[in-house]
């Protein structure tokens, strides 16, 4: 499953909005064939990996398969791969965990046995959910799984109070940065870093095959029609303020202007953004936003996960990474849990996410 | 050499004023006889060490020492330990680090030497230094080595506006602390924390052979007579402000009032406390107050080291864990280097030191 769970993890910037699936077909002890989804349309892991085994000319059947995620068994892009599998015979399927669509989870599996072929579930369910938690995310609560980047100092500050921001953090923390900007889907920033910084926000320290689309939350419409945000991967512009000329203009560049406000004026209804990136096929939101925006989603519960770069320097009275109204109590304060934590260069990130959101998205796709 | 070191680390709440050292004495790989330095005016770890192997009944002639400091080669409390190690007819002496007292580095080895004894310097140095930083502080430069502990938020908050601070990390950060109070000399403090929080700052969560003084920056010397800071271990308090008749109340009860006023008017002058601390044997200050004092120590360069509890919430508008003015420019930005991080419960501690502290001691220290 170890072996599994590296191929789909060598497929995290391609597969999207697919899940990232590997697998392994094994008989006593020796690989017969291996695989894992490719780009949309393409064929799935499970698939790959029978191919896999064909291509070297050795007999399948009766061995056993390792795949990350429970074989599909309804068509989409692609044919059940169940059938693929009850076709070359094999004889037992170990899942890592379920479909995360609830109609489906444990079909794959019960329609495995039901043709004669061994079941096992469960195996390594923790990193195979770490690998696909946008998917699950999206095909289970219908919103895509959000984590926030931040770069701060070790006194929780992102910027002085003059705005100056860059090189908080080091080399490798920004390369960092831009290997999960690559993972992510969407992009998300906030007209403030647009105005303040102009950033690209595209992929840059890492060569990846697909870069990610952008959003921007901009609730009056203030987006610089010279902005770089607007060159590169297409842009989606969420706001409340109606400009049918200006989102014309900006359409024939690319962008799509997309109208929520939010129940204040000028604001933009961040849940219905996150409703309306997953029903367009986002799994993950990657936030990389100044502390306006930061402070907005953690209020309107749009966050799943930290991504805290930290710098082993004190800025003293600076912005902080996130705006937060005052707590009254210490049991009113957002709790995450921390995931891990490693050095990067002179900085350390550290990763913590909402331990609520984590469980129940397990919880979908727990098998049997 | 890693066995002396465990040996020093053993005695870590024991020795201060006098380092942590520990000797291993070996032959062809068999330990002969092992020792660590023992509370004041006890043997050093080598005598300890030749005396183990004589209860062994063992011949220690032409055997290796390893020892973690350079050997003494003056009268202290007790002989030098370099003529027990010649008398005994060592052949060879490994030492970690040498001795900080400018005058004396290197001459303990040097003497090793000219009586014919082979000598091996710099072996696992840095976890030596690590483990006396104090110490070497103390000699010199003559300041202890000071570190800031705080307890905050991923966001950098130690308490909310309302004051409420208690519990941001859980039992095991707050045992750690524990075990960073009982390591200390002194545990400094400053009148804020005493007027708001009462804490008795002494070592309650594991056991310990002594209880660390207590050191209060009271400038305008407001400290409550009914404080519970006065109660256990003496009790040290530098103010700004003479009080006579207040002091010799004090005095009774083990309080000692200093008189070190500051530049401007109720402060005090925080590296003159530095200074007299390790003037009256303070090899390690372990600071744990609230955001205007470790503003105060970190802006006077007071400051070695953070050891800082990070725990997995965030608490947006909320005090800092140090109040620092504005910086205009990033350069201008406090700069620690990360030395660890582990994971405590729910929470996680990160420690940084000032890295041009630790290297102006490390070549204090260091042999040949």
């Amino acid at each position: 499953m170890r072996r599994a769970l590296a191929l789909a993890e060598a497929v995290t910037n391609i597969t999207t909005p697919n899940p990232r699936v590997g697998c392994v077909i094994v008989r006593d002890g020796v690989l017969l064939g291996a695989g894992a989804t490719q780009a949309v349309g393409g064929p799935h892991a499970e698939v790959c990996a029978l191919r896999d085994a064909a291509a070297r000319g050795v007999d399948v059947r009766g061995a056993t398969a390792y795949v990350t995620l429970e074989p599909c068994s309804h068509f989409g892009r692609t044919p059940p791969c169940c059938d693929a599998l009850v076709a070359a015979g094999l004889g037992r399927v170990v899942a890592a965990m379920g479909d995360p669509n609830p109609l489906v989870n444990g079909r794959g599996m019960a329609r495995l046995r039901a043709a004669g072929i061994q079941t096992v579930a469960g195996i390594c369910e923790e990193e195979a959910l770490a690998l696909n938690i946008g998917f699950v995310a999206r095909m289970s609560r219908g919103t895509p799984w959000a984590w926030l980047k931040t770069a701060a100092s070790l006194d929780g500050r992102s910027a002085l109070e003059n705005g100056q921001s860059q090189w908080i953090t080091g080399p490798q923390a920004r390369d960092d940065g831009h290997r999960w900007r690559a993972r992510s889907c969407v992009v998300l920033t906030g007209i403030g870093t647009v105005l303040h910084d102009n950033p690209r926000l595209n992929v840059r320290a890492l060569e990846t095959p697909r870069q990610p689309r952008k959003a921007l939350i901009d609730g009056d419409f203030r987006l610089p029609e010279d902005a770089l945000l607007i060159e590169g991967a297409p842009l989606l512009v969420f706001t409340a303020r109606e400009d049918d000329a200006k989102a014309a203009r900006l359409a024939q560049r690319g962008v799509q202007v997309i109208l929520l406000p939010g129940e204040r004026p000028g604001t933009v209804d961040l849940p219905a953004v996150m409703q309306w990136l997953a029903a367009d096929g986002v799994n993950e939101v990657h936030v990389e936003a100044g502390p306006g925006l930061n402070g907005a989603l953690l209020r309107a519960g749009c966050v799943d996960e930290l991504i805290s770069y930290v710098a082993p320097v004190l800025l003293g009275d600076a912005q902080p990474m996130a705006r937060l109204p005052a707590l009254s109590s210490l049991a009113q304060a957002r709790r995450f849990e921390f995931t891990d934590m490693v050095r990067l260069g002179a900085d350390v990130r550290v990763r913590a996410r909402v331990a609520e959101h984590w469980d129940a998205l397990r919880a979908q796709v727990r098998l049997g």
